[in-house]
């Protein structure tokens, strides 16, 4: 991202977005019977979020239809075929599910926050808290069948997102497995946070695409531009919590150094021979100080460690742009690339 | 159901699909990475069950195609409108539905044993029981994606797997709430079993029906099929706990008194005045005196609970091969009358 200019561009186009995803979504997950089921099920929702992966969806259908953005109607969006379809629908579905994992993954982990809440299970129960999980899960697929596309991209559409939540359910139980683990190798790090976070954004742009009738090449080209440039955002995310201020993160900085919490960047630096288990002592992050922190943080990048994230962040961008070339060139195509840019350049 | 003869080729149905309907699961939900996911997620599979909503599922497809039982290919299987499609994929989505059902009640119940073994929770651990129930629930949306079919009924028979996921996620809270309060009326815990049990019963017969391509009429009566023997189903398992001798029932007698589960008969007695909650004072199935049960029996008999359930759940079998006239006259239709009968007549 080249300026200030672009940045406030994106960050007005992801804010506008936001605001009608959250409406949507109001409207797509409805109250019903028992109560605190239903209540459960919105809670999380109700907690906000960037909803990126809703607006990456929006603005792929806003590409292949090479329309002004914000111009059309999402709930009677113009596909390639001439019909009208509920493009809102798909990207609700993807944040449903989003939300979803996040439930079930904080019941798994025993969070006690998410979004600045109590997790699901902390404000309800975990058996209110499986359930809600559940509940979101057919409530994506129930959305997802009901766009008004037509039937054989629908379908398609529902085969693959039954596909990325076979694969996101791999991603935790490899993150879990890893956490038992002496050694993970890089690779596999990355391959985990494929399965378990960058393939429901390689998700959101293709299921646009497909319920638009794009061609198979161009679906798997912005399917292959979501899963990239969601990787480059899940790696941004390691390198933020150590070289972001605690007051601008919300937290602790340096808090996965504490928690023990294996990322691209201490793998690396074990590769590298640094003894990263012995870089922070204290194991509370209520009690470390900031000292401990950028001492350790010093040895990582003495050890190019951070550098080596960001390199393999901005690699990844760059190739995420690079698929975008199968779409028109228009405004929402180049807000596609400034979000991939946006995503590893953002600094929290 | 009039004889044994009939009895006994109920059981050869259901035991000939069942043998068919276990090796198609085995294809269908095979092995992946991470390995210990994987093995969890076809633990209870390979445990076994009795596989009658994949039975009625096959012989829903058998009735309407209206060929001779076990004749054609379940896999290549001749739709109404003379294309062919995987009615098993649709078969065993439903086992597989069923399966995630499970695997996530038992966490919610904190129950042990489940098919004889070991809870998936409780063989493995909560997180892997938590995820190998959502890596079944992505399955069954994957097969019933793949089944061949035309896409608008594939599209529809997604749209209806999802609805009744959050059904039966309802009837689960619903049960969760009722041992909460003080006071259930019989409509309403008919309510909840129709949305716990039933609704998967009436989906495994429509979503049959809708990709063989019948039409909606048709389609309702046998969701109603299933729905009515579905609830009659689990009626007659409250009265068999009552009325089956421990030794045939493979389980304490009168487990549900004894562990204070409301059923149909507990809630009408309650109207009839029985101190239900007085009936059994022991509340340790391994503790209870089979005098104790008798005695409960008897009250609840003289009460006319369990005679009441009886009926209950005839009606609503009678109801049940009522709505098979949407069926032509052959010998699957035949049989999945006598399941309906049987369900109610099984003395375990």
């Amino acid at each position: 991202m080249s300026s200030e200019a672009t940045e406030e561009r994106v960050l007005e186009a992801i804010a506008a977005r936001r605001e009608l995803v959250n409406d949507a979504l109001d409207d797509d997950v409805p109250m019903g019977s028992p109560e605190r089921l239903y209540e459960a099920t919105r809670y999380l929702l109700k907690a906000g979020g960037k909803r990126l992966r809703p607006t990456v969806s929006l603005l792929t259908a806003e590409a292949l239809a090479d329309v002004e953005p914000l111009s059309a109607d999402y709930r009677a969006f113009p596909a390639l075929d001439g019909t009208e379809i509920d493009v809102m629908s798909a990207a609700t579905s993807i944040e449903v599910i989003q939300s979803f994992t996040l439930i079930h993954d904080d019941i798994m982990d025993d969070d006690d926050l998410r979004r600045g809440v109590p997790a699901v299970h902390k404000e309800y129960d975990t058996e209110t808290a499986i359930l809600a999980g559940d509940t979101l899960y057919a409530k994506a697929f129930e959305l997802l069948s009901e766009t008004g596309a037509d039937p054989a991209n629908g379908l398609e559409a529902v085969r693959r997102l039954a596909t990325t939540c076979t694969q996101i359910c791999e991603g935790q139980a490899l993150d879990i497995e890893f956490e038992r683990r002496t050694e993970v190798l890089p690779e596999e790090y990355l391959e985990m946070i494929e399965l378990k976070t960058a393939v429901l954004y390689g998700t959101a742009t293709a299921t646009a695409a497909t319920l638009m009738g794009a061609d198979d090449d161009v679906v798997e080209a912005l399917y292959r531009y979501g899963i990239d440039s969601g990787r480059a955002f899940q790696i941004q995310d390691d390198v933020l919590d150590l070289t972001v201020s605690s007051e601008q993160l919300g937290k602790q900085r340096g808090s996965d150094l504490v928690e023990n919490k294996e990322t691209l960047i201490t793998l690396h630096a074990r590769q590298q021979g640094v003894d990263v288990d012995g870089l922070v002592e204290t194991d509370d992050v209520d009690d470390v100080s900031e000292a401990e922190i950028e001492a350790a943080v010093e040895r990582l990048e003495a050890a190019g460690s951070i550098e080596y994230a960001e390199q393999k962040a901005e690699e990844l961008t760059a190739r995420a742009k690079e698929h975008l070339d199968v779409l028109p060139d228009n405004e929402a195509r180049d807000l596609l690339a400034d979000i991939a840019d946006y995503l590893i350049t953002r600094g929290y």
